[in-house]
C-alpha cells in the first residue's frame, strides 16, 4: 500500500509548494515532474496536484482536483491553556490533541505560570506534522501567548465556557467536565499552570461567564488535564 | 504549602528505604533521623514513617501510620499494546496513562510490530513517577514483552475485552469502544502496532472472546490510541 503524502499548502492557488514543503518534496522524497501531490490547506480543503516545474528551489504544480472535505466533528473544540515549564509537555500535548481533534489552541500568560514566552513556531510545525499525519484537512488556530485577564474577556469565545481548576469556592461541589458538555455545540476550557490557576484569576473567569468545572478526581499535570479535556470536548462532538 | 513527597516502598515492612528512594532521601532532599516520609506500596496503601537511622547508604524508618486508600476507579483497567518503533513514545503513554488511571499494561509481540524488545525496568520508572507526582496509591502492573497468540488466550483476562483495529471484516460498522463499554467492569482493550494488528491476529482475538471495535473516526498514532483506550476506560470506570 502506498502511503499517502500529504503537503501542507496554505495557499494553494499560489501554484508553489511553501519552502520547507518544496525542500522536503524534492530532496527527500525525490520528486520530479510529473509526479502527483495532495495538499491540505489546513482549512478543510484536500487538492489533488501534478508537479509541474521542479527546479532547486522551487516547485510548482497544477491542480487537478479540490476535495473539499467533511468535518470529523460537529461544534467547535477551543482549549486555552498556560504553558508548562518544559515546552516539550506543550509539544507533544498539541501533536496528540491536534490527531483527537482541536480547533483552536490559545496560550494564556497566567499569574502562576512558570514560563512567560512561547515560539508559537514549534507548535505550528508540531500541528502541521500531526495534522498530516492524520490525514485531517484541518489544523488548529495557534494563538500568541495573551494575558489572561484580556483572555477571558474576548468577545468572539463560545457561549459554552470552562474553567478547570482545583478549588472548592462555590458551595457546591464543581460539576465534572463530561457531565456538563452540551453535544455539538463549541466549547471552551481553560487548563491552569503546574501551581493552578490563582483564586482571582479564577473570579474573573466565572464573571465573564465561565463556568468551573472538575476533569475528574484524578491529580493530572498541565499537559494531560489539556489532552483530556479536548478528549471529553471531542466526545461530545462526534 | 509544603509538597509532601512520596517514596515508592513495595515492601514497607522491611522497614528500610530501597537503594535509590534511599540516595534520593538522604543525597537529593538531605533528610535525617526523626524527618518524616510518606511511603507509598503501589497496591493501595500509604504508610507516615520516621527516620529512625540514616547512614552513607542505608535509610530505616518506623511506620507510624498505615492508611489504605479508596481506590479512584472502580472495575480494572487493562491496557494490551504494541510498543512503537520510537520507545519515548510509550514512556509518555505510560506516563500519562498512570495519571489517568491504569491497572494493567500488558506489551505485545505481534505480527507488523517495528521493535521486539522492550525494557520494562524503564518503564516501570516511568510509572513509578507518574503514580508518586499523581499522589496515587496503585502502580500499574507492567507484564514482559508476549507473544499477541499466548496472550489473547490467557484465562485470566477479563470478560470485557476489546481489540482496536483499522479493519472492516465484519458485515456491520464495529462499534465505537465508548459506547459499549459496560460501566464499572473490568475491561481489556488490545492496540496494535504502527501497521495495525494483521488480520489473522484479529481474528484470533475474536475466536478468543475479543470484540472489534473502533476508537472514532480519527486517525490515532499507536501511543494516543492507547491513551484514548485509557481514558474511555476510565470515564466508563468512574
Amino acid at each position: 500500500m502506498k502511503e499517502i503524502r500529504y503537503f501542507y499548502v496554505p495557499e494553494p492557488e499560489l501554484s508553489e509548494l511553501p519552502g520547507d514543503e518544496a525542500q522536503h518534496a524534492m530532496r527527500v522524497l525525490r520528486l520530479g515532474v510529473g509526479d502527483e501531490l495532495v495538499l491540505v490547506d489546513g482549512k478543510g480543503c484536500l487538492y489533488d496536484a501534478v508537479i509541474t516545474e521542479a527546479s532547486n528551489h522551487h516547485c510548482r504544480y497544477r491542480i487537478t482536483q479540490s476535495r473539499p472535505q467533511e468535518p470529523e466533528w460537529h461544534g467547535s473544540i477551543h482549549l486555552g491553556m498556560a504553558p508548562t515549564k518544559n515546552i516539550d509537555r506543550v509539544e507533544w500535548m498539541v501533536e496528540k490533541a491536534t490527531e483527537i481533534g482541536m480547533d483552536h489552541l490559545s496560550l494564556l500568560d497566567t499569574q502562576f505560570a512558570e514560563r512567560r514566552v512561547v515560539k508559537t513556531e514549534r507548535l505550528e510545525r508540531v500541528a502541521v506534522a500531526a495534522m498530516k499525519q492524520s490525514h485531517k484537512a484541518w489544523k488548529p488556530v495557534i494563538d500568541e501567548l495573551e494575558a489572561f485577564g484580556s483572555f477571558v474577556k474576548r468577545d468572539d469565545l463560545p457561549e459554552q465556557r470552562f474553567i478547570a481548576h482545583c478549588y472548592e469556592l462555590g458551595s457546591e461541589a464543581k460539576p465534572f467536565l463530561g457531565d456538563v458538555l452540551a453535544s455539538k455545540q463549541p466549547a471552551l476550557v481553560l487548563i491552569g499552570p503546574e501551581g493552578d490557576f490563582s483564586v482571582d484569576e479564577v473570579r474573573k473567569a466565572e464573571a465573564a461567564g465561565f463556568r468551573s468545572v472538575s476533569l475528574g478526581t484524578s491529580r493530572l499535570r498541565t499537559e494531560t488535564a489539556a489532552l483530556v479535556a479536548v478528549h471529553l470536548m471531542r466526545l461530545a462532538n462526534r
